[in-house]
């Protein structure tokens, strides 16, 4: 565990630190002095400092107003140019905060920054990180307040990075200046075993593998967007998810290491609103399978669970989850390609569906984890649509009048409320 | 004056045209588009079309007002991060405004402009333009348009230029990208003889050289700062000062050709709120002259006139005018050096009183200027008080009560109201 001593934050002395603040905690001027207080405090217990921070909530709202009002279809090169003055007032805005209580500071672009980009306007992609200036200012022991969500392409166009874009600018930046610790700072005091709103007893963990987050995410759990995960795991940048609002210690997300395998599930996340489609009557015949996905691609309907079987007369069958507001225009990307599919062909569609799915590296090497979970659910009286896994996941859908209750029941089948024993 | 003929704006086909949009013309979103409306006009009369755009009127001081509600001192250099952010969102919601009606524009801000800075925060001089991206765009035939008031320091600090910021970038532009023709769109038709609200058969002039425009600038005339119509000057750029609000042509600013000596006075600009400070009593010694100025540039008082003579008992007397607002600084910097003037030196002040300045660069051709306007004043019963005189210009003060009288008085008796005569 020599590991998690290294990281723990203030544990090091002179350590460097990112710390990205959101919009809900620049929302105010007063919000604003708060965290400058903040940034003032971990600098005072010794530390260096990089806030990374958001556009104040309610700006870039504002801003894309004002674009909208002007035509129905504004350039998304302009957009970027806009919006991204949102993030540049709370950079200047927090930077005089932090003087004013005598802590000198610097406000830094994303182009100041050197955050290059590639990619589309409004979600661009960060491509490399020249830290010149912000190591230049860090010598100087300044501390900066660096725009979150934007950068610039190579030739100096301006580019936002999209939803969640400040947590991977953070991300980015610890990996860049080589920061001790990346603290991204949230409304939620941490990532829990499960949603407490929904189970009670849920509890915060102290640690989670990038694969475990990302699992987590993209299965509903919506602390983080996947691609600051996969940025961090890339590049190997521990962070952790804590609350703004106090200083209890979060959640660090960090590779795996041996100790974390005890553990069989990590979590269990939900995400309602999903409505099944099926396709049966598929001719069982090279090409169908993609014609069907690519039909699908085409209108950009995002599939998650994706199983198909050969039925008993020889008909493939297709079935897909996706969000239930995607199902008309699933429904009618299917309608020409059904015809080429022959007569036999048709669509059944399901909605007021919802997904549970349990996540745990520890699956890995230990057996029985879907028994147990079918088990919990067949106890409570639920009954399992679709299933889906992967390595480290066991997704099932559930009617979605019962995914509360599902939760859980899961929940207290692994025993997810207690401290797991060393 | 084939030069004249060259630089008329509309006259020649596919000019490049600089125009620049003050705050209030981009005010509102409706204002945008007629903006947008104005530039396309210009563009399908077949010119090209780059526009310097300020910020929406109110939104710096709105932005100011946030940072000094967070310390009554902030830094200079936030300040320019923060509202150089209010261009920045002109640009784009001029460039979608100009989208939204079939132009395809480009918004710039003064880094992709290429407008490097020297000096200080909040007051920062052009040093360079590095064209290469505006070029290009306009390669592309793309309408530009470029955040006024901004620029950056070679090592990409953020620089504002200071009042009159945006009339300076699109002079500078129009230098930099040889414009054929550069505008500065306001909320007058152009410079008059004199100020219509005062002297109401005053005349819009056709041209004006740049002399003349200084001296009328630093005389109270405020159309322009005084640093936008040197810069143009030193780089030989010919602009016009017309209305935003309408398509009367304005005035030409430009270097003086042989036919406007023509005209002995140009124009009678007036200055309000001043005041007279007279040290008498100095000994006739050298450094005495040095020691009362110093005391006053080092209270950061801007003197205007300035006048001194040796009085029949031998001891020097120095007069200066400045704003009313600035005598009690000057007589609290006044005080301890009078104490090593010696006994016999005294302060005597005056308030209440104005400057009319007549200007034209005719004076230096034509004898007996001075000689009518002191008699036009006379005739009106109007005592001149201080005298002042530069190779085009004769400035005098005149009791404060007076001044309107006096403008009418100086402005019928050099025919101001006539078209000159060729």
């Amino acid at each position: 565990m020599d590991f998690l001593l290294n990281c723990a934050p203030f544990s090091a002395k002179m350590a460097l630190i990112v710390q990205k603040y959101g919009g809900t905690s620049v929302g105010s001027l007063d919000r604003m002095r708060n965290v400058a207080a903040r940034l003032k405090r971990t600098r005072d217990e010794g530390n260096q400092v990089v806030a990374v921070v958001s556009a104040m909530s309610g700006v870039t709202d504002g801003l894309l107003k004002m674009a909208h009002e002007l035509t129905p279809t504004p350039s998304e090169r302009e957009l970027d140019v806009l919006v991204s003055t949102g993030e540049q007032q709370s950079i200047a805005l927090v930077a005089i905060a932090l003087e004013s209580i005598g802590v000198e500071a610097a406000s830094i672009t994303g182009r100041q920054a050197g955050i290059f980009t590639t990619g589309s306007h409004t979600r661009g992609r960060i491509l490399d990180i020249d830290p010149t200036l912000m190591n230049q200012l860090l010598a100087e022991d300044k501390t900066l307040v660096v725009a979150g969500f934007q950068g610039v392409t190579p030739s100096g166009m301006i580019h936002t990075l999209g939803r969640g874009g400040s947590d991977l600018t953070a991300i980015a930046i610890a990996s860049a200046i080589k920061a001790d610790v990346c603290q991204i700072l949230t409304d939620v005091d941490g990532v829990y075993t499960c949603d407490p709103r929904i189970v009670p007893n849920a509890r915060k963990l102290p640690e989670i593998s990038y694969d475990e987050m990302l699992e987590m995410a993209s299965s509903g759990s919506k602390v983080m967007q996947s691609r600051s995960v996969e940025f961090a795991k890339k590049y190997g940048v521990i962070f952790e998810v804590r609350s703004s609002l106090n200083n209890n210690p979060g959640t660090l997300v960090l590779e795996e290491h041996p100790a974390m395998e005890n553990v069989v599930i990590r979590g269990i996340s939900i995400e309602r609103s999903q409505a099944r489609v099926t396709v049966i009557g598929i001719p069982d015949a090279p090409g169908m399978s993609g014609r069907i996905l690519g039909a699908l691609a085409d209108a950009e309907i995002n599939l998650d669970m994706i199983i198909s079987n050969i039925a008993s007369d020889g008909f493939a069958r297709h079935s897909f989850t996706m969000h239930s507001n995607d199902l008309g225009k699933a429904q009618a990307a299917l309608k020409p390609v059904l015809a080429e599919l022959g007569s036999g062909a048709k669509v059944e569609t399901e909605s007021g569906i919802a997904k549970l799915s349990a996540v745990g590296i520890g699956m890995r090497s230990h057996s029985g984890v879907a028994a147990t979970m079918f088990k919990a659910l067949g106890d409570a009286g639920i009954n399992i649509g679709m299933i889906s896994t992967s390595e480290i996941k066991i997704a099932v859908t559930v009617d979605e009048r019962h995914i509360e209750e599902a939760a859980r029941a899961v929940h207290d089948a692994f025993k997810l409320d207690q401290e797991p024993v060393a």
